[in-house]
């Protein structure tokens, strides 16, 4: 809401977002509206939460706009890793434990979390599963069968950076 | 500096960043300065460029405040990597191409680069390198060497999101 009302007072604004349990407007749509409204020759911002460019289709988004040769800016922003990590206290890398970060999602496809697995499960890296709430019994288990140690640390966030924010720290084994 | 102007003008500023040439103060000496000063009941401000959590070592920065019982808070940035790839027009994440990424560092260690080649040689991930510029014809050479397509594309870019930023798109293997 603070961002939206730096917007002109008589802008149309139109939510593309996602709603649990609304229906949602698809990529390809929002794709299409950002074309139609800057062919009319209007002023289009696409506001998003976190980072454009971080599993966040921007990337289609300025696909589509470069085809037709449509200008266009990109602001960076705080993904949800960098949000949470903050808020939560908890750096992503550490020159003792972890030199490496790595960014993915935990999105199930069916019943199941389709990752790869034993890369996963290597040390020396934190790992960041976005949208990974669904499936966080499977990760857990499956991140222990393919080696991490079960004494590795997890934390599970909700709400980051929101004043509700809530953050729960486990070892991995002990997630049930 | 217009991050600076927002400090009050009766403040201390004592510079800790590192210039190439110049020396440099300890991470052990910065962390005894924010101590020091904390206990003499003055609020600290520590400024870096970026993410604190990426790389930044704000990770040692609050366990030594932690382990004095001294309160912090922490504000996430934008991390090079964001900031580099919305400058430079170039998504971290795309559906079709690469679904998850990862952050490391390309420091050389004596005259190598010390990583683990045959993971970061997978494809599907987008692969950032922070301080990979020394080590960037060792970096192309090995990716190719442990599977990575020839034909990956590969950007460089110095002075990220600065006026003067500079992007070169080439193939791994026509870096030379």
């Amino acid at each position: 809401p603070a961002v939206l009302a730096m917007a002109r007072r008589d802008s149309r604004r139109v939510y593309v977002g996602k709603r649990a349990g609304l229906p949602t407007m698809r990529q390809a749509a929002i794709n299409d509206l950002l074309l139609e409204e800057a062919r009319a020759g209007r002023r289009v911002v696409r506001l998003k939460g976190g980072d454009p460019f971080i599993f966040g289709r921007g990337g289609e988004e300025i696909e589509s706009l470069a085809a037709e040769g449509i200008g266009y800016e990109v602001v960076p922003g705080i993904t949800a890793a960098l949000g949470c990590a903050a808020y939560a206290g908890i750096p992503l890398t550490h020159r003792d434990v972890s030199q490496s970060v790595r960014f993915v999602t935990g999105h199930r496809q069916g019943d199941v979390v389709n990752l790869d697995w034993p890369e996963l499960a290597k040390s020396g890296q934190t790992l960041v599963i976005y949208m990974g709430l669904l499936g966080i019994e499977e990760i857990a288990r499956r991140l222990i069968e393919h080696g991490r140690a079960p004494e590795t640390p997890l934390a599970i966030v909700s709400r980051g950076t929101m004043p509700d924010q809530q953050v729960v720290v486990t070892p991995l084994a002990e997630l049930p």
